[in-house]
């Protein structure tokens, strides 16, 4: 299936300028994803994240099932409606946090059963699930439910986890197929809302125009994941079995979990290599502000990560090394380090984030270390912006690149 | 002393519509003033609070005392330029948190010996030493230092105690005057600044322009604080002896520590009685919604009190019982209230602050219950402007009853 994908020019390294229109908007591509867990970007209220420019964000479809749960997304009109965010978004499908947040996971052919990290209760996850739960959810781009494996794992045990994750891309495929009208945008309206004057352009009860007939044509899209571990004929074997089932676009799974950085680099290359360059190709869960640039460079389209925000709660900014080069090497800067207590000049000299425009590394000290909230709040900003600041360069160096 | 304080009109309950011009800007009275404990108002970003419309604010002595330290601060410019808030200021003296918040309290007729709640090291404070802090923070408002009673306590008490603070006023007084042209202000430049042009309308590293003459002639105002627990004839004493030392303002202090409402009225009441008409008038920690507006009606000109910011984190928010008449009875909301679980509209349907505007209950819910950081920022930027907002239609009201 073909997405709405536009490549405007292709570097002789794989790196490209596209363009991804999603229903709720375009993406200019490469594109870094912060990500909002429970519907929201930690600490980072939507009109800042707006503010950023961040064009995309991520939710994560584990977290919202259980809490507070995909039918009431869905009878809010979705995750959009519920959490004020008008731009694009991806869920990821709830895979690789049964595998790492909840307790005494049971995988059988079918799926996934669990209890919820939350409560101890008992929940089970299959490919036809998770896409039920994705389309209530209504995000632009869905992914389909795949096995996560463990790290290391021999061949045998990554090559079966392949297995059933092709079986469960098939059925994903299959579910979203059937039911992917069902996604609630311009239906579900919030019970207040109801009764309120919601035609073509009319307001909410928040006095925001809400178009419901925008969505009419459109629906949600899903992409496939590229397993196979560490091993190269299984990646490889894996991205094939995937491309065969033709899917709107493509995820590469299962890395960055402990691996040398070699290796991740190796097993995007070759997965780049068979993925088609008419679809976006997803990293799922990178990087650090160097690795983003490098597989953007190579022909990543899409990634997203925690780390910016959640470095930032740990008081850890990202800074170039040389200010005044923002392609110059980066580098995580500690902001309870003794030598920024009367440090009166920014994070960092060369960005022009709302907190390097204000605010002080001897503040930002001093917020972190009384622990109060608004020292997360303002280095996770920093650090969004670093990373969106990071692809808006790599996206101006690819498009000169002509 | 005069204080730069223009009483516009004064209603025949009392209350009055004024102006009070500080060095770092006019408050518009009566005003509540948002509390920023240690040099922040917690959860809410400083361009948050300046879209809030509100003047002034108020930092905390003891804890900035603790951490980072008045020295710090006072290198870095004072705690405007620290904290990065451009506008007006009110520093307490650390009095109340001696005696609420430290260890191992002993009180002399010099002074209050404590340990630090933080690491339990040992701290002297006494009049001249609160004062020098408080130069050193730099706010537009300092506090004289007072004895803080616990209550209930006997009238002996009360008067011993009383007598002590008149002792400490005078002191804290003579000392303001000897030593407070070494307020900060325009000096004390923070450390990378330093080299930077910083001529009259002189950039910062901040790109903002830092005017440093503009302080030339001005100074800190010294409030004196009336004690004298809830014994009219006490209140009354203490009321008379702070005025004739003649400070620019005076405060009511040692109220809303658990006694009944027509208590505190009755002392608010007799107190200004005898305070100057042609100076400001600041009731210390108070108070809920319909508080303020009935003291600011009685002739209170400021207020403070944490507990906007400090329920917003409880998940407790300020509605109008008729969304519709901002001045019908306010009501404390539950925000984790079951039936907020799907309440697609905003707290309060008439409030028209950034959060009303565009974040639903059920949202809302999900973040308090969820633990979202997010949650506890909304529901206190949500707090702070039904504050605002309340002041703001008090002083209409006091301004259309010539």
């Amino acid at each position: 299936m073909q997405p709405d994908f536009t490549v405007h020019n292709t570097t002789p390294a794989g790196g490209r300028r596209s363009v991804l229109r999603l229903p709720h908007g375009e993406v200019q591509t490469p594109v870094f994803m912060p990500v909002g867990t429970a519907a929201t970007v930690k600490t980072i209220e939507q009109s800042v994240i707006e503010s950023l420019n961040a064009e995309i964000i991520l939710a994560n479809t584990y977290h919202l099932y259980l809490r507070p749960g995909h039918e009431l997304i869905r009878r809010a009109g979705g995750v959009h409606r519920f959490m004020s965010w008008q731009r694009p978004m991806l869920t990821d499908s709830g895979g690789f946090q049964v595998f790492s947040l909840s307790k005494l996971r049971k995988v059988t052919p079918d799926g996934v059963e669990f209890r919820s990290h939350l409560d101890g209760s008992k929940h089970f996850f299959s490919p036809e699930h998770s896409m039920a739960v994705q389309i209530a959810l209504g995000a632009d781009i869905m992914m389909a439910f795949d096995e996560c494996v463990e790290t290391p794992a021999s061949w045998e045990r990554t090559r079966d986890s392949m297995g059933l994750t092709h079986e469960w891309a098939a059925r994903s495929k299959r579910y979203w197929e059937e039911h992917r009208h069902e996604v609630p945008w311009g239906q579900g309206l919030g019970i207040r809302e109801q009764g309120l004057d919601l035609a073509p352009g009319g307001s909410t009860a928040f006095g925001r125009t809400y178009d419901h007939t925008r969505f009419s044509d459109k629906h949600q899209l899903l992409f496939g994941i590229v397993q196979g571990g560490m091993y190269p004929d299984l990646r490889r074997e894996s991205a094939e079995r995937l491309v065969e089932m033709d899917f709107p676009g493509y995820a590469i799974g299962g890395l960055a979990v402990g691996e040398p950085r070699e290796v991740t680099r190796e097993m995007i290359a070759l997965s780049l290599e068979i993925l088609p360059k008419d679809k976006p190709r997803y990293v799922m869960g990178v990087g650090y502000p160097d690795e983003i640039e490098e597989y953007a460079k190579l022909g990543v389209d899409m990634m997203d990560c925690v780390l910016p925000t959640r470095a930032g709660r740990h008081g850890l900014v990202f800074i170039r090394e040389d200010p005044n080069d923002r392609a110059s090497k980066p580098i995580r800067w500690n902001i309870k380090r003794v030598d920024n207590a009367e440090d009166h000049g920014p994070i960092d000299a060369g960005c022009k984030c709302m907190v390097c425009e204000r605010y002080s590394r001897a503040y930002l000290r001093h917020l972190y270390v009384s622990d109060e909230p608004l020292g997360a709040m303002l280095n996770s900003i920093h650090n969004v912006a670093f990373y969106l600041e990071t692809m808006t360069r790599v996206r101006a160096e690819l498009q000169a690149q002509v």
